[in-house]
């Protein structure tokens, strides 16, 4: 027999009441926990023109789901990412908003291919802003609001993996030179491939490579590894990011990685759940083009929707479900509403109660467990 | 001097934060108050086949902004209506789900075209169906479940204007056949027009024109009118619907009224709110394609920007912002906000807590007005 042909396009799917409202929830305790810090909640529109999206860059261009617009006659896209569209409200609209300015959202974000990692096209990202500022202040902010927010949505224990988007930069401009090319130098970091590294004459960066893993040890390794002192801002500036924070999640370092920082400048963080192989969210600083200058900003973003997918947010409704059989009193059941009960009401004699979900019925006396 | 382009395409714009705030506020509001009737949330994808958009549908087709998904490598669309979808879940992976089936959403729809009323190509629809039977019990309760969630969204007084969709087939083809054709009929009716009525010699539909406003008034009219008495059930039926929310809502009769009802079975309604000349939602009785069969259902969506644009569910949220000067005790910060507080940490001497738009400073004694 042949396939019945899917309903809905590769990627994309229904949310059913379980799981949509537990995302919902989940948004509701993160955006409420980044709006307890200050945060503004910004709302930009699913599609906009193409360049405003990153279209001119091949990196991101890749991820976008384009159309021509007829009314405009230009390529919109579906947006891939709502960071990038709030560096532009801030930069367009929020010009004059006194700095530092904070923002948060959330929204549907729409990709053009799924990752082999994550099937889904379609997906939740919600995320915060702080622009004006990407100092050592900024920073401790926007990781110490991050975890408010896992917290908040009950999300962990977590595992915060800072980063140093440039410290080979630093270094390769400062105290350790190299023949090779600065990009393949990164590129070999980044791959932790030692015999490269030696095979293109930098085994000085050798060390790098096991500068990795539990902060304490890592840092350690850092310090003893930064002879020229060249990195001790960067180290110092981690540890004093790390300090508030040290006792409600674990941290790791991983000072070459540069997975999807591509656009950050001093500092980076990848958020891991355990069980759950791809980060659940990444932040760090960065500088939001403005004509020929910059802004710095630092953020974070979550993409919630493989943990919501496990479980998380879920709620057995069936507890405060009552069935209101067919005569009751409407005011009565207005009550029960204002009380927190989901009210189902019978609308002919074969409805029924348990087969709704219900997990009480409206007796004479009141609820009774069915 | 050249007018700077556009940010973004026409019909589409960013919402800032007062305003996304209050968008976010009634959202939950008219979700919550869905919910506690039993409604469960759903959420389909943004965007969909085309044909599973009602792209085979000329009148629907107009509305949808399409373009070729290089994964599917078919046409797919942005969701102009949330309806349909709710739809389609509810025939497809809900369709061995009891019934009645209760289920509610909300989220962005994507128009192709704005209309000259509204702008907005991109616009919040919130609204709950239920689905397996369009009775006059299910009637009733969808128009509750309106009121309930409208009231508490703060959006009100409102206007329900009901109509009845098949009042002209019901009379054509039964106590009033008439040689035009029954879609001329219709709308001539649509359009009020006594002397086209009287020249495709139906004259003797003049009295429905009339029968129209005040609640009571007009359903005496089309009583009055209705001598063979087929439309005594629907008659009937309506004034059943209405008497529960009579005293909550103004009530208003059109029972020609077509606009916007093509797809509806025997009820319809409008809600206005004053001085908001379209309608802020529309609900009534509809059926949901099967293969070859129907589903009865009846439902209703509201389209709430326009009173966000307003003004609704706007707060001033300086009143509990808080400025938290540099070296102050993060334990207390935590403790604010706890209580509700939005606390906004000075990251250098330079922030200033009215410029960040806080109305208190927590000072050494505790929250002092700035």
């Amino acid at each position: 027999m042949p396939k019945a042909p899917a309903l809905l396009p590769e990627g994309l799917r229904d949310r059913l009441p379980q799981q949509a409202e537990a995302a919902s929830r989940v948004t509701r305790a993160l955006v409420d926990a980044m709006r307890a810090h200050g945060y503004g909640r910004v709302s930009p529109p699913l599609a906009e023109f193409r360049e405003t999206l990153g279209g001119d860059d091949d990196r991101t261009a890749r991820d976008l789901l384009r159309f021509t617009d007829p009314v405009s006659q230009r390529t919109l896209a579906l947006r891939p990412d709502i960071t990038r569209q709030v560096g532009r409200i801030a930069t367009s609209l929020l010009a004059q908003a006194p700095r530092p300015l904070r923002l948060c959202y959330a929204g549907q974000v729409v990709k053009l291919r799924a990752s082999q990692l994550r099937p889904a096209r379609e997906m939740l990202q919600v995320g915060a802003e702080l622009i004006g500022s990407d100092s050592v202040a900024a920073a401790r902010e926007i990781v110490g609001v991050a975890i408010d927010a896992l917290e908040a949505a009950g999300i962990g224990p977590v595992t915060i993996d800072f980063t140093l988007p440039d410290v080979v930069d630093l270094l390769a401009n400062g105290p350790l030179p190299v023949d090779a090319d600065i990009q393949q130098l990164r590129d070999e970091l980044d791959a932790k491939d030692a015999g490269a590294l030696t095979r293109i004459g930098a085994a000085a960066y050798l060390p790098l490579l096991s500068a990795t893993g539990p902060f304490d040890q890592a840092i350690a390794d850092l310090r003893a590894f930064d002879t020229s002192g060249v990195l001790t801002a960067r180290i110092d500036a981690l540890e004093a990011i790390a300090a508030p924070v040290r006792d409600r999640v674990t941290l790791t370092l991983d000072p070459t990685e540069r997975h999807g920082f591509a656009y950050q400048s001093w500092f980076g963080f990848q958020i891991f759940v355990p069980g759950q192989g791809d980060a659940v969210g990444r932040g760090g600083g960065y500088a939001i083009p403005v004509g020929e200058q910059e802004e710095a900003a630092v953020g974070f973003s979550l993409y919630p929707d493989p943990l919501i997918d496990a479980g998380l947010g879920a709620e057995d409704d069936s507890d405060r479900r009552i069935f209101l059989p067919l005569g009751h009193d409407p005011a009565l059941a207005a009550s029960l509403r204002a009380d927190d009960w989901q009210t189902v009401a019978a609308l002919s004699d074969a409805d029924d109660a348990g087969a709704l979900g219900c997990g009480w019925r409206l007796g004479a006396d009141g609820p009774v467990a069915v």
